[in-house]
């Protein structure tokens, strides 16, 4: 990375610097910035729709029931479980959606608008998956550990193939969170320095 | 907002024409996003210092016990309210160690170093914030609803106290995950417009 070169409206000498530059590397570091991003969109694809996927297909019957409880835990006993698969599917489907842009970015590594558009975007969609992800993680730790004050028993005793799955359910959609946290550094480095 | 502009290396006009309309106009916009930053960070400082405030003073015990149970609800009976608390307290501390930061963008509406370093940091503690807003609002939902499948009882019906504090904790937490988000955006468009 070079370093930060501030504009003010006065120096004509930085201006020009930057405009002598740019022709003798076309692209550059910014092209580069722009590959990572589209690779590491690839990457979150599959970390949401591989988490979305998990979750939805987790399912668990007991061989045994009672006159009471059939027990049975699938995603859709836990209304935290259904939000997450739906959200981690609309993450997957905008990830899928914002790859031509960031083909954009490759192909004109100097245009800013690309780029801010996908910031944007990806903040927005940066919270949505940090959210159901989180809530998820909570209910997995809850199903693993239990709660002592509220008399909520730890389910994974007898779930065990069920809390697995979730898991790694989980696991998978902090791999999008980390993916959606480099690509808006990256983008914010791509579009402030200059 | 004015139209984007790309700035390709060739165009000296458009070069030109953001030299020319930037001393008419000393700061101008940016300006007024510094200030609505500040004014942002104050609103969130608020909200997470309150939400971490209102969670850890969460606290209620009945008026009546048996001999195995004695029925008290405060934040430290689970795990996810702690770490509630810890990291909207982090979060503010951070939100005040940035307030420097917004006055150099008031003060410097052109300079791109400091928005750069605030809106990186700014997206590591989104994710944060989201974490535990998310996971509290899950576990505040189980404590109203609770989970057949499961056998996890509502409390609510018998901690309404608790549970009205904690789920007011939790709005007020994701009242500073929205203020992130308009950080975020506030800064990306500071950076990218011309």
């Amino acid at each position: 990375m070079s370093t930060t070169i501030d504009v003010p409206e006065t120096s004509k000498v930085t201006k020009g610097k930057a405009v002598v530059v740019g022709p003798t590397r076309p692209g550059g570091w910014k092209k580069g910035i722009a590959i990572m991003d589209f690779i590491l969109r690839l990457g979150a694809i599959a970390a949401a729709l591989g988490a979305a996927a998990t979750m939805g297909t987790s399912d668990q019957t007991l061989p045994f029931f009672t006159q009471f409880f059939q027990f049975e835990a699938s995603y859709d006993s836990f209304t935290t479980f259904q939000f997450f698969v739906i959200t981690m599917a609309l993450v997957g489907g905008y990830l899928v959606l914002s790859l031509p842009f960031s083909v954009v970015a490759i192909v004109r590594p100097h245009a800013v608008g690309p780029r801010l558009f996908l910031i944007i975007l990806d903040t927005v969609f940066l919270t949505l998956a940090t959210a159901s992800a989180a809530s998820a993680a909570s209910i997995v730790y809850l199903a693993h550990n239990g709660d002592q004050d509220t008399n909520w028993l730890a389910i994974c005793n007898q779930f065990g193939d069920f809390c697995a799955q979730t898991s790694s359910a989980v696991v998978s959609s902090f791999g999008a969170v980390v993916a959606f946290v480099l690509l808006i550094v990256m983008s914010a480095l791509a579009i402030g320095k200059p």
